[in-house]
């Protein structure tokens, strides 16, 4: 574990579970400020009905303990989340560190990389058959993906019990079988990049209209369903959908620009545009309202699950 | 207008701002079909709240007319939505014979095609400088962005009105500047279709676990905000993303395959998968469920909306 944002967020998610959580930092203030930010988190979660488990702010804060021994932190744990900034070769020597204080082979190793692919962070270990990559979707406490990759020469016993504890403390995690570039959630945002910048750098389209497109068009749906299932049922059927639309499709990508570096004038343009929309000393202010967007949809899909439960009808 | 599903669609939201709407089909029968279900969808969007403007149900039927005569339809129009079936072919033949009936060079035509690029309907036409594509997000009463495309010959004043008249019926018109294959919003999809295909036939992820990957992920982001967006709040602001991620994203995008079309071994199995989570026989079951999700997330925005403007935070 460590203190910042993501670290956090897994430490509120096993300790929500019942799990004793050891929080490392080198910094004791740093704890400080994780341990009191936890415990607002988790009360503002509880106001909102959106605690995971049974347990209590008190119960659950009472099973986290901050320590700025890495020793401490790693002796005895039977799952280490390394939640370190993305940068390599900082990723590669606390895991060395790491790796050289474990004593049992059976513990899981991950790291929350959200683009270093595992091979890269664990060629190295004595341990690295128990290496992966436990990704989260952001904010973790509210979109609960979690992309889980291993290395190739991770034992798909430790993909297993990171599967186990995700689902256990409530997060709902997909599996590679082998590892990508940009795993599954940054493959498709960098797909969307592709065609969006295409669309402004050319000049088809204002920036902020490609927005628009998406928040007030097929964004709706992907809050609910993913690519392929929307159109399973906007056609009779994947197949049908295949049949009449594969080949516009396939002609529609035929069009697609060779991918384009966002810089240059266009990434000011966009800058301007979206600086417009919210100026750089009130982003904290847009990430809470994404935040409460976030948890209000939650709130809300929650709801029609257990309407729909109630209603008995299986088919959702 | 035509008495299909995107035709309704249109009707409705014409006729609930106040505006004469006369909805065209050569069959009796389907228009009957078209006028209950109308009157049916209404209602039922006005016990849930999501109305369009003050008429009642009566009110606003009383704005639509039905008739199985094309001349009689389009007769003393402003506003002409073409929504027949996606085939070039049938589409050219309609705007062939509406063009031959008009006698004014005022009224904006407009087709609610999907996929097919305006100068390709409307290159035969006397009045095609008055031509564009409106093409809805689906459905349309509940999923309000519309895309406005030009056709090279088309007068901006014409692409004004129809955005004007869009805004008026509470749509949230987009507009491109000029003609591409897919538009905005089926290049996205196609963009992520790419990436997930790629994904799933070559077999590093479930197909089902991309489906995860967007509703328990990303596709939270995509109801409230776009790609752009959600990312200057992630970062702190676009050129900080920029800075820290364009080449990140770049690199990603340098290990996408070619785009392959959505056929084979590959879609068999998809559709396999997709059919579990619901058969074809329970599709329209499944197309209500999207609906009621459609609905409730479009009242959750109007209520978020509203919180914002009530607790004065111009940021949002």
């Amino acid at each position: 574990m460590r203190s910042g944002l993501v670290g956090r967020s897994y430490a509120m998610l096993f300790a929500s579970a019942g799990y004793d959580v050891r929080v490392y930092d080198a910094s004791k203030e740093q704890l400080q400020r994780a341990v009191a930010d936890m415990e607002q988190q988790l009360s503002a979660l509880a106001a909102d009905g959106l605690q995971r488990g049974c347990l209590t702010v008190q119960q659950t804060m009472a099973h986290v303990t901050a320590t700025d021994s890495l020793e401490d932190c790693v002796t005895g744990a039977r799952y280490i989340q390394e939640c370190v900034p993305e940068d390599k070769d900082l990723k590669r020597g606390v895991w060395q560190k790491i790796d050289d204080m474990m004593e049992s082979s059976d513990v899981v190793m991950a790291s929350s990389t959200s683009g270093i692919v595992p091979s890269l962070l664990s060629d190295h270990l004595r341990h690295r058959h128990r290496f992966l990559v436990a990704h989260p979707a952001n904010p973790p406490m509210l979109n609960p993906m979690v992309e889980l990759v291993p290395a190739p020469w991770t034992d798909p016993s430790a993909v297993a019990e990171a599967r186990t504890l995700m689902e256990q403390v409530g997060q709902v995690p997909i599996v590679l079988k082998r590892e990508i570039e940009g795993f599954v959630q940054a493959r498709i945002q960098a797909a969307i990049f592709h065609v969006a910048w295409q669309l402004i750098a050319e000049d088809y389209v204002d920036p902020l209209d490609v927005e628009t497109a998406m928040h007030e068009g097929v964004g709706a749906w992907y809050a609910f369903m993913g690519p392929f299932s929307a159109e399973h049922i906007n056609a009779n059927g994947w197949l049908d959908l295949c049949s009449k639309y594969a080949q516009v499709v396939h002609r529609v990508q035929q069009t697609f620009s060779p991918p384009q570096p966002m810089q240059g004038p266009a990434a000011t343009r966009l800058a301007r545009e979206l600086e417009r929309w919210t100026p750089r000393d009130r982003l904290a202010e847009r990430c809470a309202w994404r935040d409460r967007c976030m948890a209000a949809l939650l709130r809300l899909r929650q709801t029609l699950d257990r309407e729909e439960q109630e209603a008995e009808q299986p088919v959702s």
